[in-house]
């Protein structure tokens, strides 16, 4: 992994992925007590950052190979990167989805054009499904985050940060990325330690979710105890991955980690101040810029709001924190 | 009014007014039965597009009326746009709001930096009390929609339409825009016809406050009958402006209205599909690009999406309609 191929990703980006913007508002700067910017990733296709990781892997893949098709596992923003990805290539995708998955989003997923397979949690084992299926069709698995070229689409975020925030004269800041197996976080933390060496890329997680956090301060990696019961759903990971955390320890700062209280209050501020959707998971980077100061030390703070895929009811009870 | 003025105003704007993308879902494309794009006005500073007007009328001022300030009437988003841009040209700016305004609004608008004046809509006379302060400080008015240096703010919006649209290759669209007193249809329509002479600016408006639909069928200027009980308040004004509407008599196309159970709907779906927060009078073209299909008649339509400025109570609504 080097700047190279976050750069030969954007290239092939350019024109197909959404160039989101850096957004403000005095009201937030005042929370935080500092300068805050908003990298909205939740206005990319799809409605999360993970279309420009699936669209750079598929469009890094021989004609031959992409002509056959993909496949991914993902019930989640992942699944409809993939799906729409492969669907404006013009190619095949395959998602398979856990049956008991919500079914708007098997629904969502099978209308960006993806053939969904459901398999049963308790009686099927998705490997299999997914290895038979793979040579069967001779599909390419499109892995989430611990995938070179995944992450090297994901870095454009941090491209994107880099030009924006340099253009605006920012030279030094803490760019918070919310983290989940890492693909985000490593890509971005690459791109910023080429383009941008005044900038500090830092994880943030969910309390008591923060493997990420743990195994950068323990220079290795640590598990989660447990991997459900928090509703950032979209970043609760098992460990970072053996591609991604290597990269995250060479370049990034500290982990942060707020409650699942201060990701809905983090929601509420997006939609009062910046009139963007976030989701619990995409919004925990925010939170800490805005209430986790006293682990800042950098005038201005960058937060990237990862994707904003909630459904009604939780973003009512984001609404309720008001 | 000209499109030099209009250029004038985006070289003046550069570097100060966000530049706002143009956002797609396939999903949206299905409704309406064609290619959907939307403006999003809302994450413009201070949640609408009034904010480029008020920049643009404020930086075109001679730096001795400029340094003197600029007064507005307003209780909503031409108060937060007046307001935020005088306190970035760091020059004061006092707005007159009526005393029954929403606490919030007036606290926010304070915050921006302005001085509010809270009038008593019952016993006092506003243009008096803005004519009084007006001629006491040598402060200059900042008309929310008939001023030439508004409109060519405004209009900045149809400029970055046509660039964006022609760059997707688009050379025929309907562009669909949020009408209140016409300032940002006509600045739309001024620079569409200037730079993109195969799109068609739309005025929408709800239905029963359609003045602007009603004056372009008449060939002259018509009043609402009411001027409230419509939750798009941001746009129900009493009939279209003197500069405005001989502007919108030239370059638009016939109006369309939608109700506001439509407006509700589509703020639902620029929630769920775009992830942009919407207020009810700035999703009402997005509501007519989605449920007026057999009024259109191109196969791209574009909407501009004008502000976000929504309480949670509203939003609620609006979430209640999924």
């Amino acid at each position: 992994m080097n700047i190279d191929m976050i750069e030969a990703a954007a290239a092939r980006l350019k024109g197909h992925a959404r160039r989101t913007p850096l957004l403000s508002s005095p009201f937030l700067d005042e929370i935080a007590g500092r300068r805050v910017l908003v990298k909205p990733e939740c206005l990319q296709h799809t409605g999360s950052f993970k279309f420009r990781g699936a669209w750079s892997a598929i469009s890094a893949l021989s004609p031959a190979e992409r002509e056959a098709g993909v496949i991914a596992f993902s019930s989640g923003n992942h699944a409809q990167g993939v799906a729409h990805a492969a669907t404006l290539h013009g190619i095949p995708s395959v998602i398979i989805m856990p049956s008991d998955a919500p079914a708007l989003k098997l629904a969502n997923t099978r209308a960006l054009g993806a053939e969904v397979i459901p398999y049963d949690r308790a009686t099927e084992d998705r490997d299999a499904i997914g290895a038979r299926l793979a040579a069967e069709r001779g599909l390419t698995l499109i892995k989430p985050f611990d995938e070179p070229q995944v992450i090297a689409g994901q870095g454009t975020v941090g491209l994107e940060i880099a030009e924006d925030a340099l253009a605006l004269g920012i030279t030094e800041a803490e760019v918070l990325v919310c983290c989940g197996g890492g693909g985000l976080t490593s890509g971005v933390a690459l791109a910023l330690a080429a383009k941008a060496p005044g900038f500090l890329t830092r994880p943030v997680e969910p309390e008591g979710f923060d493997d990420v956090a743990r195994s950068l301060a323990a220079g290795e990696i640590r598990r989660n105890p447990a991997l459900s019961g928090n509703i950032c759903d979209a970043i609760i990971t098992p460990q970072p991955g053996d591609i991604t955390f290597p990269l995250m320890k060479a370049h990034c700062g500290p982990g942060l980690a707020v409650s699942e209280t201060e990701a809905l209050q983090a929601m509420a501020q997006a939609f009062l101040r910046l009139k963007i959707v976030a989701e619990p998971g995409g919004a925990v980077s925010l939170a800490a810029a805005l209430w986790r100061a006293e682990q800042i030390r950098s005038d201005t703070v960058i937060a990237v709001v990862s994707g904003g895929n909630v459904d009604p009811a939780m973003f009512r009870r984001a609404l309720d924190t008001l």
